[in-house]
């Protein structure tokens, strides 16, 4: 061993004692005859600390030639420091420098080392093995590693089996996202990566596992959304004999289990559930931040049929009301407006009812609505005097949508959003089928596994975009956590399921045959979950981003900037593989 | 949940309880009246009873109708059984059915779902989820669960941290066994999947993490030797400011706790240490078996100059004595040097000498030595009267492995390889270098960032061969459980090190360029180890293949037989890929 010590760990109680350590060179100053150097590694800093005329010219030579990042090697006694520094847990201490020995030198670095760094996005990117070392990034993988052992901790406990599925897997005809991976063996033929090992779980539900959890690399090849990334990380659960009550209370348990042990925040409720539908109609969105109020409400049939032709003619009308919003400048709602009109919510304009304090209203479209109609909105909006109602219209789903927007950007601006509130919420009953305006008929919202309501099954008749499936995803301050289903086990039901889908049995048997075939030798009634680890990691260290708390993240490109990847191979590789560049 | 108990937990204690259990029917027997079967979860097995006349007609009729591996819920009231059955922890009760619903049903398996089931290896592999069920299989893959979890718990304890490294990662021009991935964002463009992730452990280093462990998936595109797979799994480790010896001490202590606490195994000993050219001296083998004795004897020096052309034209003559083995027959023997003249082996014969009872010499070259020759050799070799001395003759590291494996077979023949017991030994002391007579240069035996000792260094001028690594192997039993070194973290050493393997700059920089760059920025002092989680898993599980230790393995030539896999894949797919088949 290097070290006798880390640089995290003297405190007061060592005073006296000949330690060694090994770190980084943080910063070295040197006034007048005294030279001080932080010396960091992943548990601390500690100070070093010589004086010139007391300490050896060779030593002191060493000192003088080491600069920033170098790794050095110190051996000195534990003495109690002159002015303490009460931030750091070290700081009643510092070594006295009686020998240093240079172990690694080091270029300077293309950023500073600190918490603030100057290194843009790419540079730190590019230098992750630097990066890494500032107490940001660390903390977040350290944050990640605590996690995962707490999430099998907990699981391990609730007869989890942690199981390995392969990362080898089937390419299947429909699977245009998959990576695909050139077997050298079998010339011609490929392999995939996983989406995700959704029939290897339920596969080891027919194999009797019981319960199943892995946190498992998954990998999606397409174009990468801000955040997203080509590998991530999944929290993969699989149980049997369970129905949607026993998931969403065990995974509540690990939700709470984290929060208490990882961030010391003790949740003491049941997390509420919301209905799809109810998301939809009071947030606009299916995972809705309930951090906050200013909730929507359809006020179509309150201000239809007054002539304003921009409301008579929408299918819908929404309003949220904006607490102590009747103070709003002009200059405000002009922004406002011009927000909902970006692309992104296409919004015509934004109409504004002020709840003025002495009780009157004036709005943005006084022609078309009295002081009575103002009233009735107030009362079904429960705004108050001081408010200010904003009122979007149009097609349904995109008004919702864009209210949804409106309703986020006044969250953040009113600093009703804060990073240090948990509002966990699951969001239930969601639609098992989508229309797909396209091809013209319905897919799964889920997967075609997903069970319906058993008394929503007659509506495939009818009107199968109505029928509520046993799906259900964890919501955590308007940011999706993970989701799961119960699935589909009775093989007559998943016929029934395949021809509403439009699958033919061949389609169905090519893209689901090992599973199907499995579920002829007795499957056990059986459902399951998946968290996004990545964004579970980065909701607990109170960050948007998920990119630190990846190690080796890759950029929106799916490059590594780092290695440089992907890369071209050679015409000897390919030619071995039997494929060739087009 | 569909059930208060599992099939494993109910007692004499639960008499009197209703409850209700699920899981698969294992068997079921009628005697004139009464009806019993044996229901089966990953728990265990209860049995349920029902006789004919208390029992309502439709649930008769149920029962009637359930076969082998039918999934059902059964209700009923805990009895006690009127013959126990001790055999098993729920022996002492029985359920007597009130309620049976059949939840699945179950085509007929195409093997018995028992300990020792009539399904071949293939036929076992196509319906993996139905071996699964069968104890040996399900047992292999909770010790694997335990295995990990323990693993995880001991290095979280000594501060490693888990770091996930990426899986697609740079393809790199001598890449040769890897796995390739066609990135469709990056046109022509390819990803590779990690052999290890030793580069990125190592930055990890570099990044400050001080202790990164990881249990890993790994991957190799290669013929497939028996009992390999094209993805695999590590534990994989990386340390900074450590030495050799801390390293050996940690994982040491890892393996001893893993037998303790997994298999109740108390190692209260240090593992001994053996040099790499002691374990080729003595055993034949770099991974000897030290259960048991019988070591290799090198006599040529008392065996040359007696007119015996085959000994000595030999380059080396070795023995190894077998003990009592003087009563054995013509026919053992004539079996012995038939095994040791398979191509694997590649022995011209076998010479023996028989060092009789009464304290005479019998053996097979009696023209060329004489009584007192024998006694000179057998006292060299330790034989005792009774035991016989066999011998190999021939190229040195032929000869040696020749003598190895003899040694192995006549081990597992006389019963000295118990597989419950453990002799786990430290291999140190690998030579850095191995020449490669093809290419006529010495290749890195490990990888080209292993430490040499400081004192051998000088050994590059004159025998590379010679240059000991700081490289170690833990060996249990024969088998190779893992290795690792410490690295190079010097860059002049590291030049040298390059050089000697023939690497240009260009080439060293197109193969580890990302990782020689961050040693620019202050690299600890570092090094690792990796170990087979797999084979770990089958070495604690007493089986010789690793296959049942793993979920869904491929067979040898890379195929899941259950899913087909490799498969072609679409030209659509191909085309948005960039390529085409030769």
């Amino acid at each position: 061993m290097y070290r006798t010590h880390t640089c995290g760990e003297l405190r007061k109680e060592n005073i006296g004692q000949k330690v060694t350590l090994c770190g980084w060179v943080q910063l070295k100053r040197d006034k007048g005859g005294m030279i001080w150097i932080d010396l960091r590694d992943r548990y601390g800093i500690t100070q070093l600390a010589a004086e010139s005329v007391n300490t050896s010219a060779e030593i002191v030579a060493k000192i003088d030639s080491v600069g920033r990042e170098f790794v050095v090697q110190v051996s000195g006694e534990v003495i109690e420091r002159y002015s303490k520094n009460d931030k750091i847990p070290t700081g009643d201490i510092e070594i006295k420098i009686e020998d240093l020995k240079i172990l690694s030198e080091s270029e300077t670095p293309p950023f500073t080392i600190i918490d603030n760094t100057d290194g843009g996005d790419e540079l730190r990117m590019k230098y992750r093995y630097l990066d890494i070392r500032r107490n940001p990034v660390k903390n977040a993988l350290m944050l990640r590693h605590r996690m995962a052992q707490e999430i099998r901790k907990y699981l391990d406990a609730q007869d989890f089996v942690e199981v390995e599925t392969p990362v080898l897997i089937k390419s299947t005809p429909e699977g245009a996202r998959d990576f695909i991976v050139p077997s050298r063996m079998n010339p011609g033929e490929f392999y995939a990566l996983p989406q995700s090992p959704q029939q290897f779980k339920q596969l080891l539900m027919v194999a009797g596992m019981d319960r199943y959890f892995q946190i498992v690399k998954c990998f999606r090849d397409e174009d990468l959304r801000a955040d997203r990334q080509p590998e991530f990380t999944q929290i993969d659960c699989e149980l049997s004999f369970v129905e949607q009550e026993d998931i969403l209370n065990i995974f509540e348990g690990l939700t709470k289990y984290l929060f208490k042990t990882v961030k010391e925040v003790e949740i003491d409720y049941d997390f509420p559930r919301m209905p799809y539908v109810e998301a939809m109609e009071k947030y606009g969105n299916d995972k809705p931040d309930i951090r906050f109020g200013m909730t929507i409400t359809d006020i179509s049939e309150n201000v239809k049929g007054k002539d304003f032709v921009v409301f008579d003619s929408a299918e819908y009308i929404g309003g949220i009301c904006l607490p102590n919003g009747s103070e709003y400048t002009r200059k405000q709602i002009e922004e406002l407006t011009e927000f909902v009109k970006i692309p992104q919510i296409g919004a015509k304009g934004l109409v504004y009812c002020k709840y003025n304090a002495d009780g009157s209203f004036k709005s943005s479209v006084d022609k078309f609505y009295t002081e009575e109609d103002w009233k009735t909105i107030a009362a079904k909006m429960d705004a108050k005097a001081g408010d200010m109602i904003l009122i979007l219209a149009g097609e349904k789903e995109r008004t919702l949508h864009g209210l949804s927007e409106l309703r986020l950007r006044l969250g953040n601006e009113l600093g009703l959003r804060p990073r240090d509130t948990f509002a966990p919420l699951w969001v239930v009953e969601f639609p098992l089928l989508e229309y797909d305006a396209e091809s013209g008929r319905y897919h799964a919202k889920h997967h075609p596994f997903t069970s319906p309501f058993e008394e929503d099954v007659k509506l495939f008749e009818t009107d199968p975009g109505k029928i509520r499936a046993k799906a259900y995803d964890l919501v955590i301050n308007g940011v999706e956590i993970g989701g799961g289903s119960i699935r589909i086990f009775d093989k007559d039901l998943q016929a029934l399921m395949f021809k509403n889908l439009g699958f033919t049995k061949e389609e169905a048997e090519a893209q689901f045959g090992f599973l199907m075939n499995a579920f002829k030798f007795g499957a056990p009634p059986h459902g399951g979950i998946a968290f996004g680890f990545d964004r579970l990691c980065s909701m607990f260290g109170g960050v948007d981003s998920i990119r630190d708390y990846i190690a080796f993240p890759k950029n929106n490109s799916g490059r590594d900037v780092m290695a440089n990847s992907p890369s071209v191979i050679s015409q000897a590789q390919l030619d071995e593989l039997g494929i060739k560049l087009k």
